[in-house]
């Protein structure tokens, strides 16, 4: 018998199992009690489904990419939507894996190195849409809440501070700077004034008192993002990376993230690194080469992707995040106090198919 | 022609180039103009060389673990030592690989499910030893610092620092509460008071001011750690894990950090998921012999991996880090301010044969 079990991450990586009465809530316990109505769904029109060619034992391999929602990157979704329409990624291949930061695809070349034409009509996106200002006013708009949810929400901000910021993050709390703070978890990190969920996406923020404050998607494991060169607009959308590392946050505001791997990252994840310039394949062999690229809503009713998330403005998400922040279920003996926007790891599920 | 180059990482993957007069320091760059006197040599007694059957192609696969120095883990780190002088883990598996989080070998049972008896004399490692005390006194003793090195490392410290913290910082440097600060760049962050690095390690702290801080070794990317069952003193060293994803940090002060992987990461986290129970391998066939784990210092004198790490207590690592987090070469358009200590990544050398 194997005598050490790996119990590492059984709390994280497993289904729910049912929950002991003497046992604190785990992550797992928090999704599986959630209410329906705390779920959204996710139209099958906001994902892309990259089919790469089967592996050399001849699994599928099916890679599901949720694109990121207005106000965020909408000159490149719009760009990428369109060449999943003309089926430009078709024939392509990735090429590029680096270990510890990115797969990426689309160079413009397909399997036999044949440069291919971008579509007509595709936007040059400015660097200054890494960025919004109107968040701010969307989350100013998300003051509708009801009084347990409200409850649910301080007790979670409370909570998940560790002691010695508690004086300066309440403090926060009640001041104009914090106003985005309302949908409920937030945190400070390196890499921004506050890190925060905007339709369960994680998002970064300068406050500035003196003016409206900036807002950003950021870089986790398996976000996807536009590659581009040296000047900042001329990633187009066509070459595009996932992350398959930990999280870059060095990029957020500096590259446009576009969308999220939701399912099927491993398929990148495990591909062999480049050991070509900068991690591009020296041997063409290795390239992997894409089938199809396509929006959900393109697809056969009976083969579109059905996926739901746990929605970041309820009262699950806001005590999902308060337990994974102070794990205290058997495996731990010290709750962290607080946790990185990238270890958060949004819920998101593929859905059955509901009945006829 | 390929028409988007794929630079995205160009600056930290590639070997440090000829640097033009007009573009400012890259961390690779600085890295370049480090003095010999900056890099301290890794003793070949404390690395793991861990030597994995032939990919399927016949490629060698072999990973290099550097074990973390005294005063951290060093109970398990010595039955580590035993263990690999019993040639205990030759013969055993890789047998559990989860995406975005480890992969996990050395389970007591070897490539046709024999068990085998742990060696006599492995010590029970309590808790307690998760985090230690002694850094306080051994930080304090390192007060002789050149006049230069003080004006960079205060230089980088003011520097790292994004506006809205500012203030705090710069008060906390001069309080009592950051004395373990003397070693350089140091930054809060969601798991600890302070993150800053000991010998080149990472390593969080809670400064309590009534009683001595407690310092441990923080979860990174390539982290290897002691893998236990419930109770936390039942990981004895023989079964252990890499990480392969954005860094767990809730696992910090819950299980012991023992060493990094130094070389060949890749080996481990381009291995396929595990399908099983908590990412165990169903399939038999998976699982990836291990043929030998040595320490470096019983291999023959011509095999003996030699490698160097830029010290933390050095201009150079101050200056590597004070531009990781602002970076300002070509590619970025906006400096990120601060940076996450496990994208800090230290600079490890593989050390070429000195001449005879």
């Amino acid at each position: 018998v194997r005598r050490f079990l790996p119990l590492l991450a059984a709390m994280l990586a497993m289904p729910a199992l049912a929950q002991d009465a003497a046992e604190p809530p785990t992550p797992a316990s928090v999704v599986a009690a959630a209410p329906a109505s705390d779920w959204r769904a996710i139209e099958p029109a906001d994902l892309l489904v990259m089919t790469l060619a089967p592996d050399r034992d001849g699994n599928p391999r099916q890679v599901v990419i949720q694109l990121v929602p207005a106000p965020f990157s909408q000159g490149w979704v719009g760009n990428i939507r369109a060449l999943a329409k003309a089926h430009w990624w078709d024939g392509m291949t990735v090429y590029r894996v680096v270990d510890n930061w990115v797969a990426q695809w689309g160079a413009g070349e397909d399997e036999e190195g044949k440069s291919k034409p971008l579509p007509e009509g595709l936007r040059v996106v400015s660097e200054s849409e890494y960025t919004s200002t109107q968040l701010d006013i969307q989350l100013a708009g998300l003051e509708e809440r009801t009084p347990e949810m409200e409850r649910a929400v301080r007790q979670a901000v409370e909570a998940a501070q560790p002691d010695p910021r508690e004086d300066e993050m309440t403090a926060d709390i009640t001041s104009t700077r914090t106003r985005q703070a309302r949908e409920g978890w937030h945190e400070r990190d390196s890499y921004s004034t506050w890190v925060e969920f905007f339709e369960s996406w994680p998002v970064g923020n300068d406050s500035r008192p003196d003016a409206d404050s900036e807002f950003w998607p950021v870089h986790c494991y398996a976000s996807v993002g536009v590659a581009r060169d040296l000047s900042p607009d001329t990633g187009t959308g066509a070459e595009l990376y996932a992350v398959i590392g930990h999280a870059p946050r060095q990029l957020d505001r500096n590259i446009a993230v576009v969308g999220r791997v939701i399912e099927g990252i491993e398929h990148l994840a495990t591909l062999p690194r480049g050991k070509g310039e900068a991690g591009v394949y020296d041997d063409p062999a290795l390239r992997v080469p894409i089938i199809s690229v396509r929006l959900g809503d393109e697809l056969p009713e009976a083969e579109r992707p059905r996926f739901r998330y746990l929605g970041s403005d309820t009262a699950s998400f806001a005590e999902y995040v308060r337990v994974r922040a102070k794990r205290n279920d058997s495996f731990y003996n010290v709750p962290a106090g607080g946790i990185d926007v990238c270890n958060v790891q949004v819920p998101i599920q593929r859905r059955v198919a509901e009945p006829k």
